[in-house]
């Protein structure tokens, strides 16, 4: 177990040693912290040593000079100039906060950006101010639609935070798969077949290998099947990958860039980087605060105090999880994979770094 | 089959005999007819025989007195004063699209409404506007939480309509659960069994049983089952519940009054009849219009032409089949269900108007 303090001190050594100011180097180490302590380890330092490949390779620009392209009162489309996806992401997720302060809500569409860490640290920007928060970014794509065998769209995740008064807020924050990439590695780890219904083979054939998606297979849509909603799952990730993607000019569908240095970009462009959109509503724009909170206060006891079938827990309000995940291990620490200890290792002698994780 | 002009000739004639205006017997017509036209029955003619039950219990108001509770330049919120949903729907989305004129984006809740029908309706308001126009509604409660025998949430449809340029639009108009109601009616009169993974006994136990509703049984949220990401079909559901009833000042959850007069309502009240949430979104509020339009043309036609499985027909970009249906039976007319001519008779004997359904 890693204590946290150290894990922030190597990220922010690190990038900081790499060339970025000190404050967009606060801004990384304060996403990838997030997605470690809510439990989420595949968005946190497991993602560092592909950033700095993306780096090397000129796909990351680490002085970027982020604008905003194009506004309304209530919207934004910014590009993002290559920045790393914390960076590009904080900015227009500030920027939707501000214009949501002026009229109500605030809508940000952003382009040639780069993997943003998760999408639910964006979200819950919005929380402080007494606002909703929504995020959604297209991604690598690994996901086939509904009949089809090419792997056109990413995991698209999309996330909502939603303050309540005294409950803690409601976050959710999914892909629009039925699971996540890293939960195969899990299984091909352990040696163990995956469910149906998650991935297909190269012929569009139910499979369950892990390892499929290395064998030409793909990703299932939420839904997993027709039979079962597959083309709602399509739905929802083409909606991400419309808003994030074509609104901002980026690229989209199968020509969104790869968040990992190894797997080849589309030589076909359809616009700049990997996009993202942000959305900011103030909760008084449609209720007096407290009456809004009071009412989701309500909401989320209800859905708590749901009767749960006989061998199965309580329904799980969005957001608990990654909450108990966050007050346990600030406390006890986070448990480093050994490979990730390696990649640590690396950087730290290329870098000329202390390695603080030892 | 019976002629398109017939229909909406019975029903202009029917509200407006019950005593709704011109202009809202148009409007309730209109609404009625595109889900008979788009192939979607169960929200088209069928649903007439309830509205008029539910009318005459005083749960619909046929003199609504529509006001706007709340407002900032982006948003409102709308009280629909118990109006039939088309009334209420109608009169909050054109709100929401003229706020979009005005500052780039329009979103308002509406609270106090009813059953709406087909939630694509509105947000196709917004395509002759050059906007993306965004629907969202709670309904009578069927569905379970992952790992709940509770039904605490409705098919809660989200529905998406985002213009392009040579290609048409894309509509997307889905529930958030594996299957429409509908669909297990269908099973149930054809006598046969329905996959698992739709719904559950009443134990929370897998079911084939398309009658299991009327045995306290429950639809699954889209995904079935925690395993192939229930949990996620459960967010997407909160998030257009949340929307729809908590933003509004509606009922929510499992207090959303029923869509249908036979089934009793909540005796508890988080607010007032049933919510939904509109959203309207200038396309030049984020990409000159003809840059966007040729953006969305190559992302429909990315994914027309991706490559199908051996034994799959295309993949189906929203809004194709649904559009496919209306020039379909634009031409042909309607096969209406004869139960639905059985409930036309009884309306036209009770309420003294001519049959031109027959």
């Amino acid at each position: 177990m890693i204590k946290v303090e150290k894990i922030e001190k190597f990220i922010l050594e690190l990038f900081q040693k790499i060339g970025c100011s000190e404050h967009d180097s606060e801004i990384v180490s304060k996403v990838l912290l997030k997605a470690e302590l809510r439990g989420i380890p595949s968005h946190g330092l497991l993602r560092i040593i592909d950033y700095v490949s993306l780096l090397e390779k000129g796909r990351i620009n680490i002085f970027p000079n982020i604008k905003i392209e194009q506004e309304t009162l209530s919207t934004a489309v910014v590009n993002g100039d290559k920045a790393l996806g914390m960076i590009a992401g904080t900015f227009a997720m500030k920027l939707a906060i501000e214009k949501a302060k002026n009229c109500g809500t605030g809508w940000v569409a952003c382009s040639n950006s780069n993997h943003f860490g998760i999408a639910g640290y964006y979200a819950m920007m919005a929380l402080e101010h007494d606002m909703i928060g929504i995020t959604m970014t297209n991604a690598s794509p690994l996901v086939a639609p509904t009949f089809s065998i090419s792997k056109m769209l990413g995991s698209n995740p999309m996330a909502f935070a939603i303050p309540a008064g005294k409950q803690p807020p409601f976050i959710a924050d999914f892909a629009t798969t039925p699971i996540a990439v890293g939960k195969l590695n899990i299984m091909s780890k352990k040696g163990l077949e995956c469910p149906h219904g998650w991935v297909q083979d190269k012929f569009g054939k139910p499979s369950s290998d892990p390892d499929i998606l290395k064998k030409d297979g793909a990703l299932l849509t939420l839904g997993s099947d027709y039979e079962h909603g597959s083309h709602k799952g399509f739905c929802m990730s083409s909606v991400v990958d419309i808003f994030s993607g074509v609104f901002s000019g980026a690229n989209f569908g199968p020509f969104v860039p790869p968040s990992v240095p190894y797997i080849p970009e589309s030589l076909e462009k359809t616009g700049l980087g990997t996009g993202h959109f942000f959305g900011a509503m103030r909760i008084d724009a449609f209720q007096e605060t407290s009456e809004f909170k009071a009412r989701m206060d309500k909401w989320i006891e209800s859905f708590r105090n749901a009767e749960h079938a006989v061998d199965k827990p309580n329904v799980v309000i969005p957001g608990d999880p990654e909450r108990e995940n966050e007050k346990r291990i600030l406390e006890q620490g986070v448990d480093v994979h050994s490979k990730i200890l390696e990649d640590v290792k690396f950087l730290v002698q290329k870098f000329n770094l202390i390695n603080t994780l030892e």
